[in-house]
């Protein structure tokens, strides 16, 4: 499949200013018509006793000025963020899980206020990250693809036919809701037996500290238990054989609904490489006979860290695939 | 959403020959390009020994030029086919599991040859029956659609963003092989654990007699469960609670992945009405929290037996929603 380009519907040729906004860090990049990322930076997410919604705006725009300072103020086609939900779709009030700060805040019409007359879209930050990789990473060049970002969420989206799916209300791509133990332990969704539930990072690590693994460490995540994992600590190495299995039984569902070519996986528990990889793909192969699902590819997500802005980007400049909200 | 109509890039105006090939039954129709049905015909699938590919190919002639004849032979806009899997697609060489018969037959190659210069399209069998409830039946108007047939099998069809998802190879739609019990009974797919092993009549039936339910009776089928159910009897009556709950978490796995506005289930398993539909419900919200998700309607399919024959009917005379293979 061809890049985007004028001729077949998409977005401006000028650089888009990308916006990544999670729990962790902010994070913007100006990026070029192509995809390629020409200024880059991030600061850590705000998280401060008493710190209000518009504090937290005041730190992102601050950040967004700086990096279309360091691209040299070019002209902008747009504006395209990715920020972590809940939230509403299209108009993205955004309430994220993890900013208390924010609370059905409205980043669309905030960024639509700064940057008068260009386009601006808001989507999912797993959706903007399987976004990234379908358009120009693990994906590309395939019709259909899962994206899945596993770190303190399990997270996702959606890409059938080319095209990027939202679904009833912008929601769609939620993989790790999908239910791989009915009976299994209760998720933050009010749930049990999701996949979040199973193999989100801070459920490893507390299961992994039941068995024994740094239980006196504070603060260690999934990053730390895939790290141990590569060095061979058992405790962490069964931690990822747990989340492996999960995530391979999840992927045979979710192929079997919806007949993909491939499912790329990212965010800090994939860091485990080998070790979660190979578990994924033995659950997969246990559950997934049809000779169609059997196509389907398992592999690790391409772009690192920039993913989510590049998609984020792509919903301006390749929105004839990714943006299907109107304006 | 308005009708299809030629002004909307759809198809011919001329009624449509529609067939349904399926293990117990061939079925046929004229149907008229908005949708109603003029003519329509069934005979038993012939399974006797010794019956080959050819001779079950001239029994489902004969209905079409009956059903033909019936409509007063009226001009056809073109032939449009439902057929048990699996099959190619979308050259649709067919090889449905429960006719024996037919093993790669080139069904939709011989139906080109029997009506030249006619578009002819083949897709799976429960596809069409999610293709008819989305373009005339219970998803009618709602843009994210599953379709479900419970009955010997489990099988399925996804419209998503008001368009048919056909997936990398035409097999998106197996809900039946999402997996709701990562450690229950083997399914005739290879896999364990998925959705039809424990839901289809079959399966229902093999339990329900391990349970006490008709252990002399031969040949009985998930409708005869489903009869007995609404009559009390009290077996049955679990039976159904227990494909019931297998269904509600398949759906919630499903919404949370595709975010849908509506769920159709219909086959003969669901002929058991509120004795089928409560547990689904019960199980579907014990899983499904998220706002998104618990807005998901789930409801009987609303068109009957001749679902698949007016969703087979709309892989022409809707060719822009429902078809997406080219010619």
């Amino acid at each position: 499949m061809a890049a985007a380009g004028p001729a077949s519907g998409s977005g401006p040729a000028a650089p888009v200013l990308a916006v990544d906004v999670g729990g962790t860090k902010l994070a913007a990049a100006v990026v070029e018509p192509g995809g390629r990322v020409v200024a880059y930076d991030r600061v850590a997410t705000p998280n401060g006793e008493g710190l209000d919604a518009e504090g937290l705006w005041r730190t992102l725009q601050g950040l967004l000025d700086k990096v279309h300072a360091d691209a040299g103020f070019p002209p902008l086609g747009g504006v395209g963020a990715g920020c972590g939900g809940p939230m509403t779709w299209p108009a993205a009030e955004v309430s994220p899980l993890n900013i208390p700060a924010w609370r059905g805040f409205p980043l669309r019409e905030r960024l639509r206020a700064r940057y008068p007359g260009l386009p601006v879209r808001v989507h999912n930050d797993a959706v903007c990250v399987a976004i990234g990789e379908h358009w120009r990473g693990a994906g590309r060049g395939r019709s259909n693809l899962l994206g899945m970002v596993v770190s303190t969420g399990v997270g996702g989206g959606l890409i059938l036919g080319g095209r990027l799916v939202d679904g009833a209300s912008g929601n769609a791509g939620h993989i790790g809701h999908v239910v791989v133990e009915p009976s299994g332990p209760p998720c933050e969704c009010g749930g049990h037996g999701c996949l979040e539930a199973i193999a989100r990072g801070p459920g490893l690590v507390a299961w992994a500290r039941a068995e024994g693994w740094r239980q006196g460490g504070q603060d260690v995540t999934g990053v730390e238990l895939a790290s141990d994992a590569r060095r061979g600590h058992p405790v962490a190495v069964a931690a990822m054989r747990r989340a492996g299995h999960a995530i391979g039984v999840a992927i045979a569902s979710a192929t079997h609904l919806c007949d993909l070519d491939v499912v790329a996986i990212g965010g800090g528990v994939s860091q485990a490489g080998a070790l979660l990889f190979d578990p994924v793909e033995e659950a997969f192969r246990a559950h997934a006979w049809m000779a169609f699902a059997r196509k389907t590819q398992i592999v690790p997500a391409a772009l690192g860290q920039t993913a989510g802005l590049i998609g984020a980007a792509a919903l301006i400049v390749a929105q004839d695939r990714y943006w299907n909200a109107g304006d």
